[in-house]
């Protein structure tokens, strides 16, 4: 991986820190937080073209072509998330960089998984060259599991070990990204073995996901070789893979985890250097309401993280694991990727630096960000218009009557259920407090045949939603009781390209259009968290729970999650993700 | 770098993880060291071929095809040496994996740098090859500096940035070694920062010598893009160089240095991942009477660091700089080279596992240690046999009479001095408390003319000294006072390939062979020590003063390192290495 600063930049470096020359920028007064040694100490920091020159005594040194003050205030080096989807948010990586470079991140580690299992190689590819330039550095991951689960669900393409070293071998692409089919690492799947030896064989990093993974398990995915994990669900879970040296990408989607934890590492002898951050998947409006690295420091300083360790997870932890040396620090020779705070423990990020430009004040980027020209996937949705009658229910060789179903229970994290129907007409009758959730193949792969299933536990709906994000196959899910309804919200995704619709009484409620994949919009930040709002909203009016997850949307984005426990409706039929396996019939009586 | 296990053998590792068939060995009932957090935790461990399969509960597991008891002692992670010329020992690199193996270290970062001085690129060629298969791990680096001074000293190569590119393309190269030329690299010399272009152009690592560099100098070196050194002289300066974000390479040569540092490691708020372990320059002897890495540490620990956290230095922390996930820590899938502690505070290594194999018991290899057959550079020395009258100092075109001459004072470090002298008939009398320094180009690339200067402050010698092992270019340097005594001298080591001679009275005292490029032995390491311990009480015996070094030896061996500061006699001329200019008339009056 490109790395390396120029031998021109750096004799201007040398010649200014030697003070032959005068910096180009000197951010002074302010108090440098030295991430390696917990130390807060008065510094200027001398900068020349896009790096540090010199970290020196306040006052030191009077000679620059421009100051910035920074009296009273924090100096930190660049936040690094080293494990995100930028897709969650459903902005493009321009549009993403605009809103996580003001609250500080700097630099993020990428999967482009959702983009992967939509446009294959190809998605990946957008991914790179869209991010190219950007004021927030992006490292990629090839996606290691493409589908997560094949044979349960399908993808717009699957991608095999010759994808993935291909992938591998470009500049921009720093490590395999989480190896998720963790059933395939543990039974030696000799696809996933492949593509496990494909990430060993680069040199690169490997990624993991060790959702739930204790004991014997634990031991066995690390000794396949992969060292990382962001799937921390509790502060036991976590010091059980810090113990077994194991990287923990640490989130703050489960805060219930924070406090504990942070209990737990005041009372180790040494601090982890093996303990990172990670955002993993948050909505443009969750970016810009709450933050994301930002927010997560936050926590863990008021759950009583010293600040300065706080930073350091997010900063020269991050650079070790990334084996980047030019990253992650504040000294001279390194990157002048430097955030600038108003408050260390608020983390209250005012100005933030990349390659030594300002490039955000004040919550705001400060000129506008452009994207590289890129080959952007449009036109994914391979759906023609759907009808009310695609979203009537129905159980072939079933007779009319009263029958007994099984049923999916729970809201993402789900159980078998079980419910009497009756079938009239050859179509079940949704029973109350019952909802039907209907998938369709959107990749033009296989024909796109409504594939139907019963969720219970979803409260009482009146009207339907219909998105084409939906984790991690991305096929059209479509939820509502009414067949009319369904077919409403459907065809306003697949019009659009996707996105996600809320339809009540016959009538579009709400729509946001994500024409990018089918999954990400063009738009601004502040756009798409408004449209997410909006839709967010519409949705719990119509009967949407708030779910247990950041955004109530995201219950309907991850039902279709097939490599989670319990059961889910896919665009091949009813997965059982506990047994990995197609149930094919649900009719018990 | 490659550094993947096979998959074959991690399928292996996942099943006995799992339990589904037994592991290869077990560590069983000791105490594992866990270098990340720093805990001390009862465990066992399941070994798989090379790599460690599982880290459980003690007792948890009981199928395994052998056991090795571990029951109150200590189980750490093997040690990383991150700074070694191996060539210091005079030992061949098998049997400097035989002398340091049997005492925890089994990874070694090494610079090549004497080989490379006499043989170029052929001479890290034959490091490289020689030290393929050993029980220690080598990673090599491409020495940056040969010659260190160019004009000032003329090794048998002139490495430029081309041929420090091809080594660094080698799968076997790890980074460009340490670049000593710190003029050079602060006045952007162009052929130093060519050298380290290529090293940063490789992606590998890069690393420092900052002898003395502080405050804007210390900067300017860091922003040249070099991140790591060994040559900490004080506390302060270790401390200075830390909080500028440097890596660290702690070495014990300066004794004096540990306490203090450890009391100042102990004042900050986070330990630095950013302080490894090395050793730099050690002879045999040394190895085997005092140790290398295990020495430090056990001097760290009675310094007051805590048990855990020094061997963090050497382990964990090496890793991390070395950018290797397969090492330095005691875990699942990672290798498993392993060392077995009687006693913690004490360093006290019973054991030692490399790959999986144990090698090494109570101090020695359990099996001889076999070389890869290699290119071994064999009769380097290529200078006539010299006469009596090769070592008498003559001034040309100074009468005789009495005259006041420049001077070298001090050993290793040191100034200038004058002092007057008799010519007579064209030949300087060596004033009583003075020796003649001569030293002979042996490379063959300019005619072995003998440069002679006068040295103050080496006490009463009664014979002659003669080494081809002479920092850094190795050229012929033979001290004395008589004639006679140092033309047998030197020719005594002519005769051998190179090597070290003690004359007293005409006759050879003591004679260590060192044929191989004329500065390593192939004798075992306890055969090799003696012979030091001998040649160095012969030396003694004669006048060699102690030394500010560890062996007094050095004294002789570093008097020619022009990279020095101060005044020292090259196969050039005189130099002064404060100014880095030869000094063209000793003669004051």
């Amino acid at each position: 991986m490109e790395s390396h600063l120029g031998e021109d930049i750096r004799a201007r470096a040398v010649g200014a820190a030697l003070g032959n020359e005068p910096f180009d920028l000197v951010l002074a007064g302010g108090t440098v937080i030295d991430v390696g040694t917990g130390e807060l100490r008065p510094a200027d920091v001398g900068i020349v073209g896009p790096m540090v020159a010199s970290v020196h005594p306040t006052g030191a040194r009077t000679d620059s072509a421009d100051w910035f003050d920074c009296a009273g205030r924090w100096i930190s080096p660049g936040f690094i998330d080293m494990h995100v989807h930028f897709e969650s948010s459903m902005l493009t990586p321009g549009q993403y960089a605009a809103a996580v470079c003001p609250r500080g991140t700097t630099t993020v580690f990428i999967d482009p998984h959702e983009l992967a299992n939509i446009a294959g190689v190809e998605g990946v590819r957008y991914a790179v060259e869209a991010s190219r330039g950007l004021p927030v550095r992006f490292v990629v991951q090839a996606p290691s599991c493409v589908p997560p689960l094949p044979g349960l669900e399908l993808s717009g393409h699957d991608l095999h070990a010759a994808d993935i070293a291909e992938m591998l071998s470009w500049d921009e692409v720093g490590g395999l990204a989480e190896v998720m089919d963790m059933g395939g690492v543990l039974s030696r799947d000799a696809r996933m073995v492949d593509i496990v030896a494909a990430g060993h064989q680069s040199g690169k990093l490997v990624s993991g996901h060790a959702a739930g993974l204790t004991g014997p398990a634990l031991q066995a995915y690390l000794s396949a070789g992969i060292f990382s994990d962001h799937e921390v669900f509790a502060h036991v879970d976590a010091m059980e893979k810090l113990r077994a040296g194991m990287t923990v990408e640490l989130r703050g989607a489960f805060d219930f985890v924070l406090p504990l934890l942070v209990e737990e590492l005041g009372r180790l002898p040494e601090f982890p250097t093996h303990l990172i951050a990670a955002t993993d998947d948050l909505f443009a409006a969750t970016l810009l309401e709450e933050g994301g690295i930002d927010d997560l420091l936050r926590r863990l300083i008021r759950y009583g993280l010293a600040p300065a360790r706080a930073l350091r997870i997010a900063t020269y932890n991050a650079a070790y694991r990334l084996q980047r040396t030019d990253l992650g620090v504040v000294a001279a020779g390194r990157r002048a990727d430097i955030v600038v705070l108003s408050s260390l423990e608020a983390v209250a990020v005012d100005d933030v630096f990349v390659d030594g430009r300002r490039v955000a004040h004040g919550g705001a980027m400060l000129e506008p960000v452009t994207e590289a020209p890129a080959k952007t996937p449009l036109n994914t949705i391979q759906v023609p218009p759907l009808t009310a009658d695609d979203f009537v229910y129905r159980l072939p060789g079933v007779p009319d009557g009263r029958h007994r179903l099984k049923v999916v229970e729970g809201v993402v994290m789900t159980e078998w259920g079980e419910t009497e129907v009756d079938v009239v007409d050859g179509a079940v009758v949704i029973p109350d407090g019952y909802l039907l959730n209907v998938v369709v193949h959107r990749h033009g792969r296989i024909p796109a045949t409504p594939v139907a299933g019963l969720l219970g536990g979803w409260g009482h709906w009146t009207g339907a939603v219909a998105t084409t994000l939906s984790h991690d196959t991305h096929n059209l899910c479509v939820f509502g009781r009414d067949p009319a309804d369904m077919a409403v919200a459907a065809n306003a995704v697949i019009a659009t390209g996707g996105g996600v619709a809320v339809v009540g009484e016959g009538e579009i409620l709400a729509l946001l259009e994500l024409p990018v994949a089918g999954i990400l919009s063009p738009l601004p930040a502040a756009e798409v968290a408004r449209l997410q709002a909006e839709v967010g909203a519409a949705a719990q009016a119509i009967g949407l729970p708030p779910g247990p997850l950041t955004q109530p949307l995201f219950s309907v984005m991850l039902m279709s999650l097939a490599c989670l426990t319990g059961p889910h409706v896919t665009d091949i039929g009813v997965v059982d993700g506990t047994l990995g396996e197609l149930v094919d019939d649900l009719v018990l009586s």
